[in-house]
């Protein structure tokens, strides 16, 4: 079946949403919407582009591809710490079939209203499949976690675990193989429903010094905190988190390089001064949530050091710019 | 010449830009943007995808790609009387051409230089080539020119003329043929230069009823004025404003369904109340600025009618919804 724009967004994407405040002065419907930001606010926002065969496979089911294009996105703000609020959607097709719309809407406007987003605009265009979500969050001025501040001798944390939605891609992607299926769909489910790190990130923006969500792998990432921070660090490998599936399941050499190289976890990794740490201790337990220390953080004339069993490790691929 | 997303980003798009304010309280280089909004203002957002062979020719010179990219967004916010602030920019290429990448991101600068709004965050991706844009603006709360408040008996206008973006892109296309280079190259400026009416907008605020930016073409787009509005409309189309360019080279079947029909003059179409026309006039001739009375809001049930030479036309192709 064939829709007009018009007809595309007044089916799938103009749906009535639970409305919990008079921010939004203006949704879908005119040439721009309208927000309004609350005094001693200020306002995050974060664009991200998802591409077939660049980001998605090709036979990626719509809702899974709906949900993760809304995740990946409040991952950015889940790192600043920021309350995630309203997005805008542009969606490209190269034809407008009726059951790829419902299924990607239904699971589209099922994500936000998990996490109390408001759509507020956006477009359907024709052509290769890809889609732009713009993500606007709100949060009290001087409070983001940045990139910027961490401190020499700070703490280096990421929450949950990582390594395991690699697993996911490559097992999608016949690179790698597992008999056991429940195994097997756990790993996949890592990789195509991310869950993005918001209430840790709100509850972190009191206590950590600076933050990002790992999405280019760990090293990378950190590296970004430690280029904008101006610091170096050392990292102990023994203490990376990784899960009991992925150490029963493959060798140390496959999982350690997807936790420090792949990425995709949309985990938080950040920094906090040792005198925070009684308090993150009580923050994680009332949310029941893991975290766990893997390093510190130096002076930038000490590098970016990874330590196994007490010996320096180099790898090949880092990501590094400025250590190199 | 190959380079990372990185590499593109601060090669291309991390430049230094004119800082006019403290409302960028984090720009390029976070998990997200931070933007104060100053109190009593909204924020009105908008976002426009242009994709290859969808919205521009396979041809198209990166900085006239660049230049209407922008100048379309920016459009919608003139739409809506709000000033152009600042923007993120989604970009997804086949490859990292380092000739295209500088003639785009050189003008892509020029013209956010030239309408003072400043890149604050965006990403860069591999894939068919297409370009989403999100513009932000800000305005006096409960200013903003909205599609729903044209009243009956308010008069009809449009500023500058209209057609000669179609003509234009009819030219490049090949469909149609002009002899004069001169008048060749003014109309296929008409359509990759459209000039957004920022200022008309602005003004325009305290003293329009509704307005909306016309890339649909008159009858689409006026159509929407309706259809929020819960009005009609009669229209004279002998007082539309065709240039004499088109009036000179062109039989008047072919510039009157470019001027209804086509689009991308991005011109703004506008209601008014009678009351408000010496106002406007003063306006007007303050900014040197063409606008043109074509018709008149009516009641709702007494329909959307044009007219020619006094009698009632009945065009194939409206973009109609709810007079069919």
């Amino acid at each position: 079946m064939k829709y007009t724009e018009f007809e595309i967004i007044s089916k799938y994407f103009q749906r009535h949403q639970r409305k919990n405040s008079n921010e939004i002065q203006k949704g879908i419907g005119d040439d721009s919407a309208l927000i309004k930001i609350l005094d001693n606010n200020v306002l995050a926002i974060s664009t991200d582009t998802l591409v077939e065969g660049t980001h998605f496979l090709k036979n990626i089911a719509p809702k899974d591809l709906a949900y993760k294009t809304v995740a990946v996105n409040i991952s950015d703000l889940a790192a600043m710490g920021a309350y995630p609020k309203w997005t805008t959607l542009s969606i490209t097709m190269p034809t407008s079939n009726s059951v790829w719309l419902k299924e990607f809407s239904d699971s589209f406007f099922d994500t936000l209203n998990k996490y109390n987003i408001k759509l507020i605009g956006g477009d359907t265009n024709r052509g290769p499949l890809s889609i732009t979500l713009s993500i606007y969050g709100t949060l009290e001025e001087k409070t983001a976690l940045l990139r910027s501040s961490a401190n020499i001798g700070d703490l280096i944390y990421v929450t949950g675990h990582l390594g395991e939605s690699a697993a996911g891609l490559f097992l999608l992607q016949k690179k790698i193989f597992l008999k056991d299926l429940k195994i097997r769909n756990y790993l996949i489910k890592k990789h195509l429903h991310p869950i993005p790190r918001i209430y840790e990130g709100i509850n972190l923006k009191n206590i950590a010094s600076a933050a990002i969500d790992i999405s280019d792998g760990l090293i990378a990432d950190l590296n970004h905190i430690l280029n904008n921070s101006q610091c170096g660090a050392n990292i102990n490998l023994n203490k990376l988190p990784i899960s009991s599936i992925l150490k029963e399941n493959f060798k140390k050499k496959y999982y350690l390089d997807w936790a420090l190289n792949i990425g995709e976890d949309y985990e938080l990794c950040f920094t906090i001064s040792k005198k925070n740490i009684p308090k993150l201790d009580i923050m994680f337990k009332k949310f029941l949530i893991n975290c766990t220390c893997i390093g510190y953080i130096t002076p930038l004339e000490q590098g970016f050091h990874l330590f196994y069993n007490e010996k320096e490790i180099f790898l090949k691929k880092r990501g590094f710019n400025h250590f190199n």
